[in-house]
């Protein structure tokens, strides 16, 4: 079969591979419909943390399952499904807290000697514990609504666990760091899932601030820093704001979040601190805050998730501005990498 | 009147200072019947963080109002108060968040400018919001209890509030890092006032152990460091705890408090990180922690616990194991800083 294999810093290219096949009971193969190119597959694209060369990438997909192992009960062959960016057993002790990014069993797609999203088919391990099936399968499923489905295998759950983290309740006033696929998508979140009133979404970009109104900010503040930090605390009182959403990881994405906090308020930090090794805690503690960090447990999410896009009334399909063949990927990746795309979905 | 006074590192002498008096409306002024040396007054006795020459200090006291400002309008001449350690309105907006320690017209006792609480009398600003009278007055409230209630103005509540901070509820494990004053008053806090069932407390000490568990701790772990993450660990079925107290604020004991969280877990922390400046933030972010920082607003406390003590269901008072004239500060400066006291009772 064919897939993307990461060969060096700015090197992605689509090579033969082994066919994906079970490895063991309780695997199933997913046959990919849609996968995606993820904002962290771009770390390692821009030479900022280190890969192995012929590892595989992607860990985003939907699928129709095309084989199944003997001990999998709850998949069958033919169903749709969509798979978190992680595998979990969704039994284990961290499975039962909800945090199946902590599974004793788990691990993450793409990651060296697993297959990536980003290729023709995918051994799912744990498939159980992982993937969850659409249901009535395929028909009836629009282009619209795989696209959409295809979000909620990493983006649209990072960014509302993000909002979640950050305590986002019913109301509240929330802002957003970061105008990434995942930004934009903890705006959705907070908005449409969690019921914020108002969400502030920190954007120098054009076609994001639009795509950021789209899905509910009420305020877009292009401003950055220090003067970002006081253009919130402008709209919110003097007083800054209770709920801050981290969707970047970098030192100055983290001085913004840290800075236009409320005192007593909560931050939850979804942005992969690759280039952010320590956090001063000396304002934290004086200003009382609350800080949350972690991946998205998207298995937790998905059931209640996949219901609302279902239902239509979820869509975080537009984050997705770009499509391309899974033969050009290395065209997604410098577009991605450029900010020439938000988000690049690969078919 | 006669007060404690900062000369310099290592030196604290008690002079001859102008009376408390009444500065404002809001004022009222206390003579003090009890107060304290906390372990924060120590970080610029032995030369850490730099104090003022000439400036009072303590922030911990008990008393009987002398004199009211005109302003004043829920506390009396006569009335038994116990003041928490910052100075509040209760009425800004930070105060109804329950965020005391953020008031807009707060400030600390002890601060430059400010009477402090070791001394004969003390100036409360903004007594209706700061000022909590205890029911009855003086009438009926023994010696014990007296120690019980000067508890209440920092220690106690600061421990307390590190165990609602790490999210502590009835029937939970929490482990306690910090066996001074208020990481044993948090293994009470945890176990009397939240209901928690396991209480792991970190202690080399064998005084303070015997009192931890006094206070209700399950468990003792003298190992520190890796070794003592080890333990907690083994105690904790390999998980790790869900709850953790951070009450001393060094990157020792930082490095304990991440290490032997449970993955998803919450850390309360309420050591002040003068030595601390940065916390190394990729295990707490792969480890998905909830880390939540900051003073306790111990007005918030104060009505509940005050009723528990004069209920005798909660009694801090054992933490002061020692008691001397406040003429002999210099002295309880001496033993708790060689930690041969617990915590100094001033009479």
């Amino acid at each position: 079969m064919r897939a993307a294999v990461y060969q060096a810093a700015g090197e992605v290219v689509v090579e033969d591979v082994p066919d994906a096949s079970l490895g063991a009971p309780t695997d199933v193969v997913v046959r990919v419909l849609r996968s995606c190119i993820c904002g962290s597959d771009l770390w390692a694209y821009r030479g900022i943390i280190v890969r192995p060369a012929g590892s595989r990438l992607g860990h985003e997909f939907i699928g129709i399952v095309e084989e199944v192992g003997d001990q999998v009960s709850t998949i069958s062959r033919g169903d749709l499904v969509v798979a978190p960016f992680q595998w979990s057993d969704n039994t284990c002790p961290a499975c039962l807290d909800g945090l199946q990014t902590s599974c004793q069993n788990g691990g993450t797609f793409g990651a060296p000697g697993t297959d990536g999203g980003q290729g023709e088919a995918v051994r799912v391990p744990q498939a159980d514990g992982t993937l969850v099936a659409v249901p009535g399968g395929l028909a009836g499923v629009g282009e619209q609504m795989l696209t959409s489905l295809l979000g909620l295998t990493d983006v649209m759950v990072t960014g509302l666990h993000g909002a979640v983290m950050a305590d986002t309740k019913e109301g509240d006033t929330v802002a957003v760091i970061g105008d990434g696929a995942v930004g934009l998508c903890a705006v959705l979140g907070a908005k449409q899932v969690l019921g914020a009133e108002r969400v502030i979404l920190m954007s120098r970009h054009e076609d994001r601030q639009h795509l950021g109104r789209a899905f509910g900010a009420t305020d877009i503040v292009a401003a950055r820093g220090e003067e970002g930090i006081a253009v919130v605390r402008d709209l919110t009182g003097g007083l800054g704001v209770r709920h801050v959403v981290e969707a970047v990881g970098t030192p100055e994405s983290w001085q913004m979040a840290v800075g236009m906090a409320r005192d007593g308020g909560s931050i939850g930090a979804v942005g992969v601190p690759h280039t952010m090794p320590e956090l001063p805690i000396f304002h934290p503690f004086i200003h009382a805050l609350r800080i949350t960090l972690g991946i998205a447990p998207v298995r937790r999410y998905l059931p209640d998730l996949i219901s609302r896009v279902m239902a239509g009334q979820l869509d975080p399909g537009p984050v997705f501005d770009s499509s391309l063949p899974l033969e050009s990927v290395a065209q997604g990746y410098a577009a991605m990498s450029a900010r020439q795309s938000i988000k690049v979905m690969l078919q």
